[in-house]
């Protein structure tokens, strides 16, 4: 029996009740399976929460995801072909429509229905694609957190995917965790030594984590700087909104020395798409004013984006190939005060997924 | 105590009794180790049924297979020298006769009697080298199935070999069923959709299984209807016979337009010999009637062969990567009709292997 | 529980009480590190006994190992930086000593006690960084093996490193025996066949085993009998002696056929220091007189010590990668004469792995 989250976790102490790389991963929410542009006639595999996945479009552009897996004689359907709406496996032609009921076995020339493939509800959301990974016949829309503002008029917004050989929930807690700025990322000069010690409000409220800090002075990009024609020096506040295990939607909001102050505002959102419990796949999409958008600036967002994530992915990898290789009896982690948001993210994942098993139990009886 | 072959199995229902990827390997049969041309006196390594072997052949050409791994310190004999018949490990010096007693210590100066290799039995045959993987002491003769007409006079083969990381049992399966031809095999051009459909006969007796079907206007290599002057349409009978886990025979008969009609007959010689559960030497030959025999031909012969067979094995790599990958709670294969004669051969096989089980567990009593 | 030392080992029948690839490493043992000159004031990365341990030296020169795993996020400090005396982790920028203890934690201000790093006590020793890999409060200097004559007046040495993917203990046994020389080295031609079958006279007392073999008629390399202007025929007496289970010191007294005899003695210090259970840090030195160095002997010494341990690295790996490999039903090693040094000193191990678990069970009581 899994043990009930620890409402008393102390800062500094072992931790109890929180996330870790052992905890199931959750099943019952939206994950974005891929940025909507990545899905095409032609058919993409992705594999999520540890299941092999074919996605595709229907001649009218609508998008589909179906099991990746022929349920005949397991043959990845990724390697065959789209014919008009249906999705046929390149071993024995047997053809799946887009809810993944079977419309031709060639062999029997017919179609029948015990011949199925899992299809997923997706929902396409501005850039995004979602999927909902809990039962298909049941997909919860009110957990959907949409982003669809992201390709509303007066935004923009640049993205990346990379691949990254570690457990999802180390990107969560480095995303609550401005600290880390002024080390990991010290070659873009965009936090000092100082700023590493910035306190964070945190509120909490059911499935529900922001935090927020604030960066005096702050520094900043010098080709956002002059794009948006911001004075020094600036203030920046940080917001971190975590509500679902797939993602963690950053805010930045720089208010500048003019007189009046400018005030700027991007998103950057993260998103964690657990491949297995050690691998994930790691798209993000920062938005911003369009007002101030120029080639120049663009490249300097995806040249940061990039840059940065890249660190955090690496550093995050590195982690996971320590915790294989590095047996040191008794070894613990230790939590200092800048973990909070990070801890109390890892601690909400830990009571959903306490809560999962006991939905699933009371489903089995 | 492992289930019986359930005798009732129906079509289109989980099976049961049916050998899978998880069955035992079998060992009281005789399987092709390699071609006989592979076998010099240089060394050759192959590991077959988890055991890894060094052949060679002694000064008058005796075919040797002893046990890859030295007595007194496990290291590899394959890295070894040829010395007259012996086979000498490089570390030691330690000398081996052919029957896999030892020749000498020479830090002794002595051959122990308590140092010796595993021999295994082994028949040439033709183009191939079998080896009796059961008993040493009791080769059981009266299960080989002897190929030595590929070599007889009319007869001519070409043949190859490749490396599959998959379970030996998907290729028996896919060789029984001549439905994914127009599929997996389409570019080569020799089945049509429709003959995905073509009925089977099955007949079963003992360890025997034989499968005929019938593909009507077949499409057949252009390079072989030239050579053996055949006239469109033609009809091909395809015959399938399996008595031992590690060779699949097939035989296609074509009959032409002629009059009176051409026939003509090639045996198409599948091996698989596992080398561990998840992975198998695929040898192949084709045997064709000598007096067709033109270089173009030889050279489709091998094109289609090594092409073909090629396509299969990748198709069973890549479902056995995705059996590796896709953790989809309950998934369960389905069977369709055209499954009836691979699914009969596992069957059999499962059979086989709670056979060798009870063998096992009345002679250790 | 683990079984006692079998005293009464029989050779050439099943060892008890012998150490193998299971037998847990060693842990109240010096081994050696690193090189001296391994170790500067860049951070340098060695997992040893499954701890990763990363090695730098302070602002006067001092070796430091600490654990190579922040004990906030377990992020690896070798890729951080060192600042003075400090070693400081990439990711939030915590700051260590070299006693483990923690200097500061930016997003604190502050170094809590409880942040610290396990600290490994070290010795120099010569050309040697030895480290403690027991409980680190109490190094037990008793069991040092000095080796720091090498670098004393009269003494030079050739050195190197090779990254052995096999279990240490292979390397002992290898080490016991000079039978293998004529032929694992065979191309060195630095021992004859007849030579395998040379005497060896075994002195044992507590944990230190002594072996000794006379080679008449020797072949040593040409390079080193001009430097040493020695005159054939040369008798070569070898000298091994293991007191821990990281090193082995071999000592080759040359007597040449001069009147009166001339005496050249050189010490071959191998250390193997186990990474994990199936990989293996050799290092290796060369040592001899000083008065016979010439850059064509060191060039020659350093090509047969290289040339020679690489084949018995190869050799050790190629046996555990047999052992992944070969599933053989009832393989047991069968042991001879040539062996008793080696097994011998596999029982000394069994019986201080033995030791050291009842003294750890002691301790948790």
């Amino acid at each position: 029996m899994q043990q009930q989250a620890d409402k008393k976790m102390k800062i500094g102490s072992k931790s109890t009740g929180v996330a870790d790389r052992n905890t199931p991963l959750l099943r019952n929410y939206w994950y974005v399976a891929a940025f909507s542009d990545e899905i095409t006639r032609e058919p993409m595999r992705r594999t999520i929460l540890e299941e092999d996945i074919v996605f595709y479009r229907t001649q009218d552009g609508t998008a589909v995801a179906v099991q990746n897996r022929c349920p005949h004689r397991s043959f990845p359907l990724h390697t065959g072909t789209i014919k008009g709406d249906r999705i046929v496996c390149g071993y024995h032609g047997i053809e799946f429509n887009p809810d993944g009921s079977c419309g031709l076995v060639p062999a029997l020339n017919a179609a029948p229905r015990s011949i199925r493939l899992d299809a997923y509800p997706l929902v396409e959301d501005g850039p995004f694609l979602w999927i909902w990974m809990g039962d298909p016949a049941n997909p919860d829309y009110s957990r959907m957190i949409y982003q669809d503002w992201c390709t509303s008029p007066g935004w923009t917004h640049v993205k990346g995917y990379m691949y990254m050989k570690a457990n999802y929930l180390g990107l969560h807690e480095n995303l609550m965790d401005l600290s880390h700025f002024a080390f990991l990322h010290a070659k873009w000069n965009i936090a000092r030594p100082e700023h590493a010690a910035a306190p964070s409000k945190i509120e909490e409220d059911g499935n529900m984590i922001r935090q927020r800090e604030i960066h005096e002075d702050a520094d900043l990009p010098p080709a956002f700087v002059e794009a948006a024609a911001l004075k020094a020096p600036m203030n920046r506040e940080a917001q971190h909104l975590v509500q679902i295990p797939g993602m963690h939607v950053g805010t930045q909001i720089t208010t500048d020395a003019s007189e009046p102050p400018k005030r700027d505002v991007q998103h950057v959102i993260h998103i964690m798409t657990p491949e297995t419990q050690t691998s994930t796949h790691y798209l993000w999409a920062i938005a911003y004013d369009e007002a101030v958008d120029t080639e120049e600036l663009r490249e300097g967002m995806r040249t940061v984006g990039e840059g940065a994530f890249m660190e955090d992915k690496v550093a995050l990898e590195d982690i996971e190939e320590i915790v294989a290789r590095d047996h040191r009896p008794n070894f613990r982690e230790k939590i200092i005060k800048t973990d909070e948001g990070g801890i109390r993210v890892l601690r909400m994942f830990a009571r959903m997924a306490a809560e999962e098993q006991e939905e699933a139990a009371v489903a089995a009886e």
